[in-house]
């Protein structure tokens, strides 16, 4: 079986010039990387962005197993099939961070025949956003430690710094660390903690931001810490905003590439759904909007995460509202879910199917809380039996989700054109009436209730007493009214990853919260999950190479 | 008067393909990195870099003052100037760091109406040439330590490593550091240290490699610790070579963009000096000599560091040889140099002038040992007196030097038309006869010797009982042969930088020694210069914004 990599490069690929001007993206609009890669202008973007004419659909997935699910290459298989019916559709997608792609997961990209292209460059360093981010970071963190050995005018303590540094890479020794040890010019000495960089509230601002000045008035808003009467103080207090906002002047802008099939992706900002609020830029999804009559977009891992963030954050806060949302699951992964072990899952077994497909229902209940249709899908293996598909199929319908399966990975687009047609009836035939979760004046508590309960279906929440002060703090500090965004292991709906299925009789715990003023979030860290991963045994990046014709090998 | 960057913005740009081809390079040649921007393709590197025909000009400069001396000024003037004499020319130089940039230095792309553009970006990401490093390097380091984590089967020993982790960014509380705090999932406890990205292995590597294969075998080499039998562990042992060839593949590729005067300029690589070795790339240097009739390079700060690293490191390495060296002084650093205060340099002031020129007098002994014919430069100031030029210009035409000076600055390539016939008289009528200052088989401490006696004007060099004992590791390991690359400040001929002018009766003192065995030198640091630096209490950061329409404001 060849790799992505091989099927990625067998494909002969168009200017992305040409690729735009089907797009009706005029040359001029673009700034060009390469053939293959191009950021749109602010002229272009500043044109197109109250258009927003297209309908929105968001492709999610169930909970992630080891199996796979194929949410991204769903979506890039969609863009192809809708190029295939002759309709003016557009998909938005995330970047892919390096950490992930030298760690376990592999590349971001999609898959077989259903890929963004160029395909390593998109997994490594792209059109440089991730590295304009975590530059912006780790200037603001040095401008803060620097304040701090320059006499600390502003009276920061050094023990409530909330600001971490960044780094885009799996690195568990950087979770914590000590700073600043030494003789005198060397710093104050303290502890830090670096993240990844798709979990900086930077990358979530970004992705936030409608343009560059609401760019610079959420950088400003930045609690970087707070001083000894226990105020926050702002990056704007430590004059950072500027030189912040100039690293990210062009990460801004969305990029364009294509796929196998020559269709366009917007791929834009990259926010871990686990550890962040998982969407790809609110100006990528409202250009596709502007700019076709359906405008795809992501929000991974489950829904449980990816899409209650997109809806309570993201559609919030950009005034924006999906028309659909498609619901990727697969035979393998949930009879995963049902007990199965990996290595058994090409045999048929309906009864660990029964018991798997819980976890499927459990998400379609989700979305119609936000009041949007379904169409359930299932990505194809050629090992799925008819009476799985069948099963699937009834029990999908039976919850009045239009169901199609999708064989996008071995076929390209022609393998979406059966899920594009259920979209399209959706889309044509069944009203949205989407609503978030909760309303902004909600208590942060409630809030964290509300979606524990209704979401995750849990019984409570608890909070440790340090969670339990901040989010106090919080609301004495006035950002009582902001949404939640959860940290959760993306495996379970629960936080202890190792419950399948669909849990019950389980409670979440809050270990620690923390408000992202500038992204406009209260942020909750649930369970044991990490905001920094780690490198398994044998790191993907040791099958990584450059080959004798300079071609990159062994990205999967 | 306008600011640097107000300059650069108010010429227009050419397409940089359009400037390409007027030096023979086609649009298939080019990988665009917008329009001013671009890097070269392999097949025209391979086409290009056996050539070598043309005459090589090193451009340097005495101890930098505050007062400013304009070496990178003064080669971009150069290019713009020999293109106005219609002579065939390109000029290479390095990229600058983001660190400086947003601490005290500034920009570094030329000033006046000698500047490399666009400015704004080549000062901050450029086309992330120095990300692209710094992930290298940081993978190479979370996968040594995902390596101790996991078992150890290397058996490295935590108190004997040599890698460290980099950032692009002036942030000293990084200087020293602890990681691995935590838990048993968060990493195995150790000091660690993060330097700056342009002091970074990687970084020298890039600078040194000739190809795609030679990169990956500097990198192979790579010494990243000493395992429990003081045995040498290499990135190779680790398995991370690959994977760092994959992040460097377009950064090994030079970069070209434009003048103020639409000559062409190679920007390729861009260790310090003072802390590196100082030198754009090597490939860079070889595609300008393969391309034109004189190509001519920087490397800085004084003649002192770069310049004999450029011989000893670079020139032998890369086997290529100088044909002319310019010295770069200004009255106002001499004057400096001669113990006068910043704020009184622009009085005439003789007997100062007379006290200071000992440093320019050492600086034109040091390239003699060289064998190199000396064209020394003026980089001219308003407040510069006729007696002063003309104490400067005797005392060098009585050594044999070729003096102009140049208004670069001020006017751009044609006030620096005096300066190149001065070099195109000397290429013609002066014979070079270049030899590195020690022969490879000299001890590593003969090496260091000879260099700080004859070059820096030393008594004697003292070593830490550490830097002595790494110093006979390295010969017992087989690394005598390697040319040694000194760390020393950049403001003195001594490792005391308050030591000005032609400081005498001084030792150096070595304070740690380390093997660069990928890049092929052994490092000695002397003094009190660090490898990371800090941020000054008010950092250039502070005055650097985004205007409304969309430019960058506040660089300098």
């Amino acid at each position: 079986m060849r790799s992505d990599i091989e099927i990625a490069r067998s494909v002969e690929m168009k200017n992305i010039a040409d690729v735009a001007s089907e797009y009706g993206i005029g040359f001029d609009d673009l700034e060009m990387y390469g053939k293959y890669k191009a950021k749109l202008g602010e002229e272009f973007l500043k044109s197109r962005k109250e258009n927003k004419k297209g309908k929105l659909v968001l492709v999610t997935a169930i909970n992630p197993t080891p199996a796979g699910e194929g949410k991204t290459t769903t979506l890039v298989g969609l863009g192809q099939s809708f190029k295939q019916l002759g309709k003016k559709a557009v998909i938005a997608l995330r970047e892919p961070s390096l950490g992930p792609c030298f760690g376990i997961k592999g590349g971001a990209a999609g898959g077989g025949l259903s890929q963004v292209v160029p395909m390593d460059e998109l997994n490594l360093h792209f059109t440089g956003d991730f590295h304009a981010i975590t530059s912006a970071n780790n200037l603001l963190a040095a401008m803060l430690d620097n304040h701090i050995q320059q006499g600390n005018a502003l009276g920061i303590d050094t023990n409530a710094i909330i600001h971490k540094r960044c780094i885009d890479m799996n690195d568990r020794v950087l979770r914590n660390i000590v700073v600043g040890i030494g003789g005198k010019a060397d710093g104050v000495v303290r502890e830090d903690h670096f993240v990844i960089s798709v979990a900086s509230e930077i990358m979530a601002i970004l992705c936030l931001a409608d343009d560059m000045n609401d760019l610079k008035e959420r950088l400003s808003n930045i609690i970087v810490a707070y001083n000894f009467n226990g105020e926050p103080v702002f990056a704007k207090d430590l004059k950072a905003v500027g030189a912040m906002a100039a690293l990210l002047k062009d990460a801004i802008k969305p990029n364009i590439v294509q796929t196998l099939e020559h269709s366009l992706a917007l791929v834009h900002g990259g926010p871990f759904a686990n550890i962040a609020h998982g969407c790809n830029s609110v100006r990528a999804t409202k250009i596709a909007m502007g700019m076709a009559d359906i405008a795809l977009t992501e929000a991974g891992f489950g829904a449980d995460l990816g899409a209650e963030k997109f809806f309570d954050i993201k559609c919030r806060k950009a005034g924006i509202a999906p028309d659909c949302v498609v619901l990727v699951a697969t035979v393998r992964a949930l009879k995963y879910n049902g007990g199965v072990a990996k290595d058994e899952l090409s045999k048929e077994n309906l009864e660990a199917l029964k018991k798997g497909i819980v976890n499927l229902e459990k998400h379609i209940e989700n979305i119609k809380l936000f009041g949007v249709p379904v169409v359930v899908t299932l990505n194809h293996f050629v090992t799925d039996s008819e009476a799985e598909v069948n099963f699937i199929k009834e029990f999908c319908e039976s919850r009045n989700c239009e169901f199609a399966i999708s064989k996008v990975w071995e076929e390209g687009g022609k393998g979406g054109v059966e899920l594009a047609k259920k979209i399209l009836y959706t889309l044509e035939n069944k009203e949205s009436h989407f609503t978030p979760l909760y309303p902004d004046d909600m208590s942060i508590e409630d809030k964290l209730y509300t979606i524990a309960t209704k979401i995750y279906g849990a019984k409570n929440v608890t909070y440790s007493p340090a969670a339990k002060k901040a989010i106090e703090k919080a609301k004495l500090l006035g950002y009582g009214n902001l949404p939640v965004c959860v940290a959760k292991n993306q495996y379970s709906l629960s936080d202890d990853q190792k419950k399948l299925g669909r849990p019950e009789n389980f409670d979440i715990n809050v270990r620690e919260a923390y408000v992202n003023a500038g992204a406009g979030f209260v942020v909750a860290i649930t369970g044991s999950i990490m905001t920094m991963p780690g490198l398994p045994k044998v790191p993907a990046a040791e099958a990584v190479d450059v080959d004798e014709n300079g071609n990159i090998v062994g990205l999967f």
